[in-house]
């Protein structure tokens, strides 16, 4: 019986990347960056080193793609037509579990981002990055409406108001981020720091 | 020749201990806490595991005391009359060098507060909660000066507002949190979303 040839560089299903990154998102919450090896991702996987080193090329790749993949990343959908609406609709986007999976995630990878040049550079190019790009074309729509002034100070900020309130919502008052949090924190800091009247 | 007694529990002294917190302090922002043993801090410091146990008590409690040592911890000294002058004090207590190193201990131990009880609840009682104290009563002067209303939503976020602007320059800009950074941050969006109008 001939053996069917198979190719070089083997192909795996969508269903089955899906569920390794899932499994990559899991170890980076339980053990962090650092203490996340390929060995450990195989086993949980039943999957070969081999095949994730041909697939990904690395750690750093793997779990870049990992997060890419896990997070909603839709903020180019959402245009409500205001900005208050905009950034409510950016926030209820996730429910409270995903918010406090995400910041365990970030917690996983925050201190790993700062020691390892590889997982930085992936991490900016394909997670920072584009997101800055996608929020800042939200907020240009903000102005070209006449909403927020062009010359706005906090304009440069408001990624670091939104993701600071949600990064220390659980150190400063030992609770997750959640939806209603950061909706509060939207109308009560982030809308009066760019001069946007909350009814 | 009699023997001199020994008190059960040794004496070390401040300069020791100054030693001490300074190289746990060191070995949390290399490693991080997971991977911080108490065989590393003897071994750099050259003390006995024993003393260390009998001193501190456990990780948990040497790594929070050390962090509460390192940090300068003054807010209570400020009082400039007017609350842009006391947040203005506030961050230039700190010079360039420090924030950054303050930065690389937190990402060494945000990980670690979230899967260790006894860090967290000893991280909450040293410093977090001393620290929201003393900034209440900040916030509370500038609330009785009549710069700020009492019902401002804001002053609830204050510090999401600024612990968020500190931890989060590093990842979105890729530059270390700077005192000339959070001069800027405080006057573009943390006074205004107060209220309070800067010249």
């Amino acid at each position: 019986m001939a053996e069917v040839a198979t190719p070089r560089r083997s192909r795996i299903t969508p269903e089955r990347e899906a569920e390794l990154y899932e499994a990559v998102l899991d170890l980076l919450r339980e053990v962090g960056y650092d203490a996340l090896t390929m060995d450990a991702v195989a086993a949980r996987t039943r999957s070969s080193k081999a095949t994730l080193y041909r697939q990904w090329g690395g750690k750093a790749e793997l779990v870049v793609r990992a997060i890419r993949h896990g997070k909603p990343g839709k903020l180019a959908e959402i245009d409500t037509g205001s900005l208050r609406g905009d950034l409510h609709a950016m926030v209820a986007q996730e429910d409270d579990c995903t918010m406090e999976r995400n910041s365990a995630l970030m917690r996983g990878v925050a201190m790993a981002i700062h020691h390892n040049p590889d997982l930085r550079q992936a991490f900016r190019e394909q997670l920072v990055e584009p997101e800055i790009q996608e929020f800042r074309r939200l907020l240009q729509r903000a102005v070209d409406r006449g909403e927020v002034r062009a010359d706005c100070p906090a304009l440069d900020f408001v990624l670091h108001m939104m993701v600071g309130g949600f990064a220390t919502r659980a150190l400063l008052d030992d609770q997750p981020p959640t939806r209603a949090f950061l909706t509060s924190y939207l109308d009560a800091v982030v809308l009066p720091a760019l001069g946007v009247r909350v009814p």
